[in-house]
């Protein structure tokens, strides 16, 4: 896709293959266009592929270059989705899954601190000035590493500690999931090929905490999500 | 070593094997006791494996248990330490090595804020209150990440974006290497343990940055550094 907001400046995507960091892809490759956008994905650890498997296929369809990175967090574990010894919790209605149990079981120990530093590194290696990221604060489950505060003093670090002081953007930070859909559907990102459910099984579970966000988002929107079972 | 200034709970000393995270190790073991002070050492693609093997010989002194964490900071590059391509800078004088080109050369993009990140993780996945590190802005060779305020900002992120909240302290931020090496001596710190130069081969280069810093040192406090070629 060509730049079509005139910042031709390089930038860095961390991607995940949810539905956030594919919105957020969309929209860095509409302002920088995909030859300056650099997929940044995290090999993590995490309880399945499906996730990774996705964001592979998203930067093929934006024809963006994808950098996989291997982080050993599960050797750190502290986390249901990094340690398969603790289960993802299910839940039956979504103010189920704003319980606390919910942060504390699938909350991986400051992790996206962690992948914002590698992405800040890789930033002055490759000369990219932004780095963007689907942090979205509202409707995901109050993990304190999403928070608009945890975003400014994260640039604050950074603005001091780097060489180069690359800007951490998210441009979801506050959308709702609703919002988060409607956003989408303007850029026309294919939620066909992401992949939300924290569960690695052949279809989204439907009872984990991301299933149940992504499912309140596309009804609020009234949008059709193709990977909801009675749309495939 | 037991406890002596009362300091019961865990900790964290991120430990390179050089002189400053030595004194920092015997610091922290001082405190809260060698039962209670994890040490961890980043193999991250350095260029030798010598610094490394001073950390292990440093966990079996004072008998701590130590972490090894593998993170691929060599697939970014960007910097003299992991990248063999880039040559260390060799310089005569102590002022040559204050140039900017050795910080240029030898900054690790963003290295100290990803072990920092990597070390909250593990304080929130073990329990560990403090996280200690040698940072020494004065006599390091003016690394933007070593800085007091680049250390308050880190703390601030580790308050907004974590759930246990750990602090990181820099016991030797301000000390000049003189003052390290004082301190050290206080503690018993067993020099001859300790590797800092940049280059891994049987004896320090006694050119590079981290070789002048600690000749500096030593000689300013006016203590034998067993490892220099006269004294071994």
């Amino acid at each position: 896709m060509k730049c079509l907001l005139g910042n031709k400046s390089k930038c860095i995507v961390i991607l995940s293959g949810g539905m956030d960091s594919a919105t957020t892809l969309a929209y860095a490759v509409r302002k920088h266009g995909s030859e300056n956008t650099i997929a940044l994905t995290f090999d993590y650890g995490q309880r399945h592929l499906k996730e990774m498997q996705a964001a592979a296929t998203l930067c093929a369809h934006y024809k963006v270059k994808q950098i996989v990175f291997r982080v050993f967090l599960e050797a750190i574990g502290g986390s249901a989705l990094t340690d398969k010894a603790i289960q993802v919790p299910a839940f039956k209605t979504d103010e189920d899954a704003w319980k606390q149990t919910h942060v504390a079981l699938t909350y991986v120990p400051f992790r996206n601190t962690i992948f914002c530093a590698i992405a800040v590194a890789y930033s002055e290696a490759l000369g990219c000035k932004y780095i963007y990221t689907g942090f979205n604060y509202i409707d995901s489950g109050g993990y304190p590493d999403t928070r608009p505060e945890y975003l400014d003093a994260l640039n604050r670090l950074i603005k001091l500690g780097s060489r180069d002081k690359p800007t951490v953007i998210a441009p979801l930070i506050t959308m709702t999931k609703k919002e988060i859909v409607q956003f989408g559907e303007t850029l026309g990102v294919p939620w066909r090929l992401t992949w939300s459910c924290y569960q690695g099984k052949e279809r989204p579970c439907g009872k984990c905490n991301a299933c149940i966000q992504r499912r309140k988002g596309f009804e609020q929107a009234n949008v059709v999500d193709p990977l909801e079972p009675r749309n495939r």
